[in-house]
Parts: structure tokens; C-alpha cells; sequence
């Protein structure tokens, strides 16, 4: 099957991103390396002073039978060991030498890692037009700037949920663009209300940028349905957006919660099949048009502190940010592209798979705990809320309406959030208010308001389950349902 | 003696900047760790579940008594291990233990790197004001475009050499950034022409920034004198200027160019103390008011591909790059920081200086080396070139009104450039034409001409002695100088 190819979408871009030109410089490199060329062109240091002869890593040996958090021991250790010079790595394992990751190098990212991450994508997402491409980046956080810088110009607006990250926030705000909120339901983005939206826009200006944390949101915890994501992007289609999916907790996907102990035992995944026929179709699965920008990374798989991400999206517009790129960040870490290659290229997908099976084996557990907690210690009479099936957060909501100060508190529900923040201090728990998260903007001319069926006194609060030992985590949860116990009188 | 506070700069700042604001999550951060506490507030993953136990590294050790470009051998061998957890670590070496590296981090970057940075900058550079302080980026190109984002805003004007890096220019173009050229001869800027253009300056809009490679410059190869440094530090405080010094090539000064071979072998410095005397001062060490800006990177002293840079100002400024930094880079790979680090502490300030000096002594005989080639290769009669004094470039120049076709081709110097750079790849040699480099630009208004002494004819070619071994430059060179001969008719 031929697949067709994205849309020309270049009209979307930023002034920005459409100026932006290839150095001159280039057009010399392709004189680099030609037989009988002496090339004097580059200032580029002699790879004999990189201080650096070989790098080493202890890493856990796929498929982790002891699970992902054991203790690597002697007998399931896998050692990573990459040379600077090419002739000593194993010539059957797709390493990248030093001499090279810690030259200057390919802004998308060394090709040994980009090519695993594009198989790991195709089996994983299975793209639906044919000139898609992968790049790397520093991180979502930085892919996320660079998508603004790509396609937003100060004055802008953008569609946002309507509780979001506040640093994904803050990237947009100091740009100078404006976020216009999308309402949400416990499902996330409900698509009437963003159709509403965009249909009955009035004036110019109108958002041509979706930005979406569509899979363990944060900080709702909430995950988008499969339909929600299809009427979404249909939408898209029909009002030219681009849809930004930034997508750190995809694979923290998890099974659903249940009070049955007998069924959750008896809930995992038996194969990879069944593992990816798991997971929710991603925007980026549903794409024909070129239309869908995929925030990708290692911070929540392996570790942040790779500072490795990437991006997925057609390859017109991935060619703006490699021209951003080389003039800003110019790549990833050699280091980290040279052992986080050597991991991969060793587990191999099936063992990067296994990984990530382990990974939703792992935050099941404790979403489990969690939420058995939330069960147990919070009142049933004011609590409310979903379990998460994905991502590192839950929250728990309450009607402010209910709290025996409401009237004293001048009907202020914020009033509410705030007294309970400061007891849940007091009684020795955090969690972060979710006003703390929510959306501020308006478009100029302001936009008819879109109904919303959401009860205006509902606070909640953001938990997470990802940083704390499972004992401390339900202590802590004991201490804060206390707190909610007090502040309503139960 | 106790120094003074820098100036209140706050004025200089882009809208983009000045708007930057915390994220609220950070006054609920100052609850995280404080005993009795549960925090549930940030989506941190567990360390347990980072798959890298330990990583490390092969060394050389300092003092390089072989040179710095010596295969490391099993005799003089150092290797850095880090492990993950904190108490594996030896006890006696400030190491970053992953655990920290590979979690989110500390966007100035890791407190032990930054305080090695900082004792490092004190050494060679003592500031003159108390309230400095550095912070990490991922590279001078990094650097230099988040300065922008914290100095200027699309219409600016701001002053450059007039042959600079162009991909630098790029960095500045896309963001709408309008570049004016500052006259230069073979030292540099020339300092009353910088006066002169400031002084004489028409319409509003005037420049308040100026960006210089000042040492080892690209393309030109010059170094700016002190007095020079000086000279144009007074201009910058009387015209209210950040002064931004791009400095990667600081450490490849080199020892002066001469042919008495005799003197040649005497040339070198016998001690850190000489070495640091030896140094050109920069305009950090120049500033009195916090107005300087320096870039500086790890990319050509140990590697490029580490991703690694710094920027020293005050300290006002640099949290407006941290609140930029946390919202796009977010801080430097953990794997760089550790492995890094972890060199820079067995080797000491002791041996990080011998590292430098290894480096002085191997640049001096590349550049050696490319100079007697260009004098011997290249024809007399119409070739100039000024040995350089840093970095890895140098530059012959022709005064292109002697050219034969001179007058066929219309009195355009760029067509005897161009028809060169032909001549030299059919010969077998490729070196950048000076004119790619060329800055253009012109405020509006136009400003008055600023009178140049600098024979319009003059092109010149830009080289490196830094990428390829020496036999294959001095043969690439005689090719050059064939060619050059030939265009000449000589």
C-alpha cells in the first residue's frame, strides 16, 4: 500500500521559521571528504584531544525479570562500552564511536538512535503518510519552544486545555502568544466545545495551534478516549490547526483500576502484541494531513536528566526546526546519544519494549496504591474522583459549595482551595491546588463563552504517585484526607 | 578589598525577557524534603527506575606528560566511575551521582561543575564587581541565542564585527534582528570607529548590544588587543552597550609567530603563573558595571559534541536566562555533567591548566606549521596574511585590482574571490571565501558612512589548521598556492 503524502502546511509558519535560511557554509561541505580534496573549510577540533577514549555504562539486562526497579546484580548486568575510535567498538552492534558523537554533528540527531526511534515509531504508531520524519531535540520542554518559536508570532493565540502545565504555560506567555482555554470534562477535552469554538470565532487572529497533553494529563490525570481523539482531529482538519501532542506519559500507560484484588492480579499484558494493541491511538496514528506535531522522550522511560527528546511530524516542516536547531541548541549530548544508543541498540526494540511493559506494570502498582488510599482515608461525601489510567497524576476533587465556610468565604471556592492547601500543610501533606494550573486568556475581540455543564464550585488537587515509596505515599494521603475531614466538618 | 555591585541593567532588557515569570509550582518547592513532610507536588520518576547503575569513563591522566593528543595507555590512564547512588561514590571526590544528574535538575546547572566553573573564572579572569555569576547553557550557540531572547526583540539593531560567524548571523536574522557592521582591520574592531558610529548615530533604534569573537575572531583569525578591549569597554559604558564576548577559542592563544626556528623552540611557558599572564584580557575581567556578557563552552577545549557552555555576567541578568533556560533547554544532559565533572575533579584547577597549556602548545604548531606552508606555497607578490595569535584560523588575502581579469570582470573584487575558490577546488584545496562572511545590514535610517581605511579591493580566503594533520595542510596548502599563482598569471 502506497501511503499518500502530507498536506503543504507551510503557510502555517511563523515569520520566524519561514526566514530562517541554510548557512552558505553548506554549499562548501559537500566538498568534505572527496578523494584528492584537501578541505580547510571547517573549524572543527582534532577528535585525538577529546579527553575522552572510552565511555562505560552498568545497565540491567533485558527482559528484566526481576522487574525494572530490581537492583542490578552481577548476573543481569549488561555493560555498554563505546570507544572513540570506531575500529575497537563491536563491529556488530550499531554503536556511535566517540570521535563522532563528540565532534560537532547531525543536528537531527545521530543516525544509529534516530533510526531505532523511527522503527520503535512505525510499530508503535504506524504513521498513515508516507513523508513523516524524526528529529531529536533536548526534551519536550525545549521541542515545545521550538514549535512556538516554528509556527506562533507575538500576538498570537493558541488552544490549550483548560488546566495545563503552567511551565508549558509560561513558554507560550514570555513569547508574548496568548492561550485561549479548551473546556475539559474528567475525559479531558470535550470536541463539541472546541467545535463551538472555532466555528463561531469572531475577528481575526484565530488559534492555528492545539497544544495537548492527551495521555496523563497534567495535571488532571485525565486520559482522552480513542473517539474524543478522532472528532478532535477531524476538527483540526476542518479549521487548518496544527496539533501539538506533547506526549511524556504515553507509555505510563496503565491497566484500569479496580477494587476486585482477585482481577487485578490477574490484569497484564502477556505479549508485546498485546501490549501495543493496549495503548490509546495517538494523534499522531490518525494523521493523514502532516498536520500533527508529536512531542516525544526518554524523561519519563529512562531518565530526565538524558535531557533526549523528539519530534515526529512531516518532513517539510521538521526541515524549519533543524534550520532553528543549528543555530540554537545544534544537538543533543554525544554522551548521552552514545550510551542511550548503546542501551538501546543492546536491549533491541523487543527489549526496549519489555522495559516499557515493566514501566506499566510498575505505575499500575502504585496507581493502585493511590487511589486505594484516596478510597480509604478521603470522606466519600465531598470526594470525588477518576482513577487515572495514565501518566504520574490523580487528583481529588470536592464541592467547595459544601465546605461549612462557603457563605463566610464570600461563595469564593478559590477561598475554599486555599484553606484546604494550607491544613493539608498543616496536617503534614502537599498536593498542588488545581487553580494553580488553570488557564488564563482571552482572545481581543473576546469570544462568545462556550457553555460549560462543569460545576463552577468544583477545586481539586493534584497528587502524584511517581516520587514517593509506596509507604510513604499512602501515609501522606492518610495525613491530607485528615486535613479534607477537618476542613468539612466530617 | 571589597568590590562593587554591578549597575542596574534591568532597562536593557527584551520585552520577552522582562516578562518572564516563576512558575507558581516553586513556592510549593520549598516544602519538598522538610521532615515530617509527604510531598506530592512534582511528577519526578523514582531513580530506581534510571536503567544506568554506573557509568564511566577512560581518562588521560594530567600532567599529559605525552601531550594532550597522546594515545592514552594503561600507564597513564585515569578512569571516572559514577554510580547512581550517592554512597557508592568515593567520598573524597565532589562527584554528581546520577541519581541527581539523571533526575530533573538544577537549570544553573550541577553545584559542583558550576563551582569548579566559578573558581576556574576567578583564576584566569578576576572579575571586578562582587555580584557575578555563571550559569550552564548547552553551547555558545545556545548561549548566544537565548541572549538574544533576553536582549533584543524583532526591529533591533545591534553591532557586529563586519566579517563574522555566520552562523551566528543566521541565529540573529531569523529572529528579525537587524545586524550592523563595525569596521575592522587585521586586530579587530577599531575602536574610533566604533565611537564614531555610536556618536554620530541618527534616529532612535540605536544599538545596545554589541557581539564580538574578540580572540582567535571567525572568520578572520585576528585578536583584539588589550588596549583595544579597553578602548571599546569605555565606549560601551559611555553608549549604555551589553558587550556579549563569544569566546571559544579563548584558550588556543598561542605563543607569536616567528621563523627563527631557534626562538621557535624556546617559545613556551614554563608555568601556570606565565600561562595566566599570558592571556589576553577579557572584557569580563575589563567590567566594572555587570555589562559584559561572556559565552564560554567546552566545545573546542575538550569537546563539542559534550554540549556543554557557560555564560558569566551578573547575577540580575543570568536569573533572566534561568527563567528562560527552565522553560525551553532546562539544563545540560546529566550524562555530560557527570562524566564531565567527574574529569575536571581528578584532574584539579592544577590539571586543567596543564590541559590548556597542552592545547597552547599543539595550536602554536598547527598554526606553525599552515604559516611556513602559506610562505612558502603562496606567492609573495600578491598575497597578505597576518600569522593569528588564537584560534583555528587563519586567512591569506589578495588584492584583487592585480588579477589579471581585474578589469574583465567588471572591477568586482567578488569575481576574482569567486574565481579563485574555483581554481583552488580544481586544484584540490577548498578554503571559505571572506565574503561569505560578510555582515550586511543597515538601520532605519541609514546611518553616515563610516570612513575606512581598508583598500576596497582587498579578498581574502579563510582557513583552518585546526581539523586536518599536518602533513595533509601543508600539502592542501601548496595546492592553494598553486592555484592562487595561476589566477595571478605568476
Amino acid at each position: 500500500m502506497t501511503l499518500p503524502e502530507a498536506k503543504d502546511l507551510s503557510h502555517l509558519l511563523s515569520a520566524e521559521a519561514a526566514s530562517r535560511k541554510s548557512s552558505p557554509l553548506k554549499s562548501a561541505f559537500k566538498y568534505y571528504g572527496l578523494p584528492g580534496m584537501t578541505f580547510l573549510g571547517g573549524g572543527l577540533p582534532l577528535s585525538d584531544y577529546f579527553p575522552f577514549d572510552k565511555i562505560s555504562a552498568d545497565i540491567p539486562t533485558a527482559p528484566f525479570k526481576n522487574g525494572i526497579g530490581a537492583q542490578v546484580t552481577k548476573e543481569d548486568k549488561t555493560v555498554v562500552e563505546v570507544f572513540k575510535k570506531r575500529e575497537l567498538n563491536d563491529p556488530a552492534i550499531k554503536d556511535i564511536e566517540l570521535s563522532r558523537s563528540l565532534q560537532y554533528g547531525y543536528t537531527e540527531g545521530a543516525v544509529e538512535l534516530i533510526s531505532f526511534l523511527k522503527e520503535h515509531t512505525e510499530m508503535v504508531h504506524k504513521p498513515k503518510y508516507s513523508d513523516w520524519n524524526l528529529i531529536s531535540s533536548v526534551g519536550n520542554t525545549q521541542s515545545w519552544d521550538a514549535t512556538l518559536r516554528t509556527f506562533c508570532t507575538r500576538g498570537d493565540n493558541i488552544l490549550v486545555e483548560e488546566y495545563s502545565f503552567s511551565s508549558a504555560l509560561e513558554t507560550v506567555h514570555a513569547q508574548g502568544i496568548n492561550t485561549i482555554p479548551v473546556c475539559m470534562d474528567a475525559e479531558g477535552i470535550i470536541p463539541s466545545s472546541l467545535a463551538k469554538q472555532l466555528d463561531e470565532w469572531v475577528g481575526f487572529n484565530k488559534p492555528k495551534l492545539l497544544y495537548t497533553i492527551c495521555t496523563g494529563q497534567n495535571p488532571t490525570g485525565s486520559s482522552l478516549t480513542a473517539a474524543r481523539r478522532r472528532e478532535i482531529y477531524e476538527i483540526a482538519c476542518k479549521h487548518d490547526l496544527i496539533v501539538v501532542e506533547d506526549e511524556p506519559y504515553y507509555f505510563l500507560q496503565m491497566e484500569a483500576y479496580t477494587t476486585d484484588l482477585e482481577k487485578r492480579n490477574q490484569r497484564h499484558v502477556h505479549s508485546h502484541e498485546e501490549f501495543l494493541k493496549a495503548m490509546v491511538p495517538s494523534y499522531l496514528s490518525l494523521d493523514t494531513e502532516g498536520r500533527v506535531i508529536r512531542l516525544d522522550s526518554f524523561s519519563k522511560v529512562l531518565a530526565p536528566g538524558l535531557r533526549f527528546g523528539w519530534i515526529v511530524g512531516q518532513e517539510q516542516l521538521l526541515e524549519r526546526y533543524i534550520r532553528l536547531h543549528e543555530v540554537s541548541i545544534q544537538c543533543p549530548s554525544g554522551v548521552t546519544q552514545s550510551l542511550t544508543n548503546g542501551l538501546l541498540q543492546r536491549w533491541g526494540q523487543s527489549g526496549y519494549l519489555d522495559w516499557l511493559i515493566g514501566l506499566r506494570s510498575e505505575y499500575t502498582h502504585k496507581r493502585d496504591v493511590a487511589i486505594d488510599a484516596v478510597s480509604k482515608y478521603f470522606p466519600t461525601e465531598v470526594t470525588e474522583f477518576v482513577p487515572p489510567v495514565a501518566g504520574m497524576f490523580f487528583t481529588t476533587a470536592f464541592d467547595a459549595s459544601k465546605h461549612p465556610k462557603f457563605e463566610e468565604f464570600g461563595k469564593d471556592p478559590l477561598k475554599v482551595e486555599n484553606s484546604i492547601y494550607e491544613r493539608g500543610l498543616e496536617e503534614g501533606c502537599l498536593m498542588i491546588p488545581g487553580s494553580w494550573f488553570k488557564v488564563e486568556g482571552e482572545s481581543n475581540p473576546p469570544q462568545p463563552k462556550v457553555p460549560t455543564t462543569t460545576n463552577p464550585n468544583l477545586i481539586f488537587f493534584r497528587g502524584t504517585y511517581a516520587a514517593v515509596p509506596l509507604d510513604a505515599l499512602e501515609h501522606g494521603l492518610e495525613k491530607f484526607g485528615k486535613a479534607v475531614k477537618l476542613e468539612f466538618g466530617l
